[in-house]
């Protein structure tokens, strides 16, 4: 594999594309949506269910699995593929983020991130090398550096213009990590992401971007996302930072978010998606739909025959009715959680899948407009 | 199906017997082991997964699903059968052991069961009749009578000897209440269930099993047993009472038990069997194997790349290893319950499967040595 480009552009419709993202254990069609399996596990859904909703590639937590079990267990039992049973491509993200958002606990500097485990209360000290050699020992295909993800502070509007000196820090930083991170690689055959910084300063973004580039990744992830901006600010920024990346490696919006945020993402060039909204809403009997958003546990539901998307192919609308879902869901049964994460993966996995034929046939606009349509839509 | 009887027997080994349960949706081979689905689901498991277990029949909880959703919600989506997607028979307890296990929130007179509804704080009347009225809404193929479960006192021991007035007294009502059950039935293609009580006098249980069978019902069941007596005070009381009951209509011990009450209660002749215990231990991470239990979240198993039972045929067994389910159990992920659950119901039904085939041939004593061996023994 060393040698071969990771990516190939298949298909163009304005700034969306379609790709194959080759890894060492599968290709990936592209734009892609990875279910997140944080702990090595899918909440309650197992490999074969998502092999069967279309799932290509799946995405665990470097630092909680460093947790528990560690790393060691993982690489004795064949990495993730042979630990989980999920043998098709894993993406690991580097648990910067997870580890920045414990606040008080965690102390960053030039070395890395110093922090009081939240399993032994011992201290933990992850630096961009560790980072990279955990993951390695983990089997992921796509691995990404550790950088800094500055929460966002009151002084991110006054940033967005003229960019704060804790901003630029971070920043910088994380060039240096990912410098650090890419001489620690040892394994050619696993591509390593580099993370784009600067809040939602795009002046900041810009220039990371550039330098990012600049060190040679196999893909690009926008970082620091999702964190409070609006969806058009957003935009905004992936599209900036897309003209200083170079076209030909793949491009990931990290832990976003809505089908919204999916097809903005895909409209502005975006490859790759994760985000724990379809198994979380799931829990608690959100479900998305193709007429909107429909709260299974509300009492209309009660005795409601009707599967909860009559368009839907998943297992759970093949099988199920509302009136079940809506009772599982009511007295906390584990099946309830199961069944609603299972269809809301389908939902997610095939609105990508939609804007992959769409994008072929130079008809996403029209897709991107439906599924906008749906924001915040009530279904029924 | 009016008319025709319900259980035909096969094979015999002393008292032990194989058979086969008729019911409006598909027949049982018997001795048969009854997954429970006490709101109407196995704990994170599907009608689909439980087939492939080999399950025949699954239990609901009459009480539970009268709170939530209601048999009016069940009835109208076709019964038990329609609302949950399992189309195979369905067995409905009538909810008395959970009610009267409320303990001081609850009233018992000749005419019900009144008690204080934990879901909403007002005051439920069940009866014999509307407990049977509720059980043909929830269209479920065996019913069960309510019947008076007196939990064990301190007076119990000498209550064996010479059985004092509350046992009796609640004996004798639940008799009762049998004859207003029979009267109140509408439907003749679902089978009634006596429930034999008596506590653990054998005089009274006797007494209790002559007195129900004289009023031909289709199946009796052993109530009030699992409470604190020993297996082999339990082995004596069932087989006494199974000399006092019809050969031709099948015998069912109420939600118990552990494997090695599986096969003393086939070896007394007992044909239908239903427990709690592969999924709570499931969901607790103790596995039944074949070479005893095994306590999966235990230091040792963190790194073993071997199955949970490499004698086992189920999924869970097929696909992952005791390092994986380790893992997932220890940090509280859903997939973990699930995997362990399922295993242990397949090792439940296949247990069964055995002691059909083992009947057959004569070898019955052999299969219940092996299991009787296993008990409280750690498996590796």
């Amino acid at each position: 594999m060393a040698g071969r480009h990771p990516f190939e552009i298949r298909d163009r419709d304005a700034a969306a594309r379609t790709g194959v993202l080759h890894t060492s254990h599968g290709d990936v069609a592209t734009p892609a949506f990875m279910p997140v399996a944080t702990l090595g596990a899918v909440r309650g859904v197992s490999p074969g269910e998502l092999r069967g909703l279309g799932a290509q590639i799946l995405l665990a937590n470097t630092y909680h699995l460093h947790e528990r079990p560690g790393e060691d267990v993982i690489e004795g039992q064949g990495g993730l593929h042979g630990f989980t049973g999920w043998s098709g491509p894993w993406l690991t993200d580097s648990g910067g983020f997870q580890v920045t958002s414990m606040a008080d606990r965690v102390r960053i500097d030039e070395e890395g991130v110093r922090f009081q485990s939240p399993v032994d209360g011992r201290t933990r000290l992850l630096t961009p090398e560790r980072v990279v050699e955990i993951q390695e020992a983990l089997g992921s295909d796509l691995a990404m550096v550790l950088d800094e993800c500055r929460p966002p502070s009151p002084e991110d509007a006054a940033a967005a213009a003229e960019p704060g000196l804790e901003v630029r820090v971070a920043m910088e930083r994380t060039l240096r990590w990912a410098e650090r991170s890419l001489a620690a690689r040892r394994r050619s055959d696993r591509w390593l992401f580099g993370i784009v910084q600067g809040g939602v300063s795009e002046r900041l973004r810009r220039e990371s971007a550039r330098a990012t580039a600049a060190l040679g990744f196999d893909g690009h992830a926008h970082g620091g996302l999702g964190l409070g901006e609006s969806r058009e600010q957003r935009s905004d920024l992936i599209a900036a930072v897309h003209a200083e990346l170079p076209e030909r490696a793949p491009r990931y919006l990290m832990g976003l978010g809505r089908p919204s945020d999916l097809v903005s993402g895909v409209e502005a060039g975006v490859d790759l998606f994760d985000c724990v909204l379809p198994t979380r809403h799931g829990r608690h009997g959100v479900l998305f739909t193709s007429r909107g958003l429909l709260r299974i546990r509300n009492a209309r539901f009660r005795s409601d025959p009707s599967p909860p998307d009559a368009d839907c192919d998943c297992p759970t609308c093949a099988s199920h009715s509302r009136a079940y879902l809506h009772h599982l869901l009511r007295v906390g049964e584990a099946l309830g959680a199961r069944l609603a994460s299972i269809h809301n993966l389908r939902f997610y996995l095939g609105v990508l899948e939609r804007a992959r034929g769409a994008i072929a046939e130079g008809r996403f606009a029209s897709l991107r407009d439906e599924i906008l349509a749906l924001e915040d839509v009530a279904a029924d």
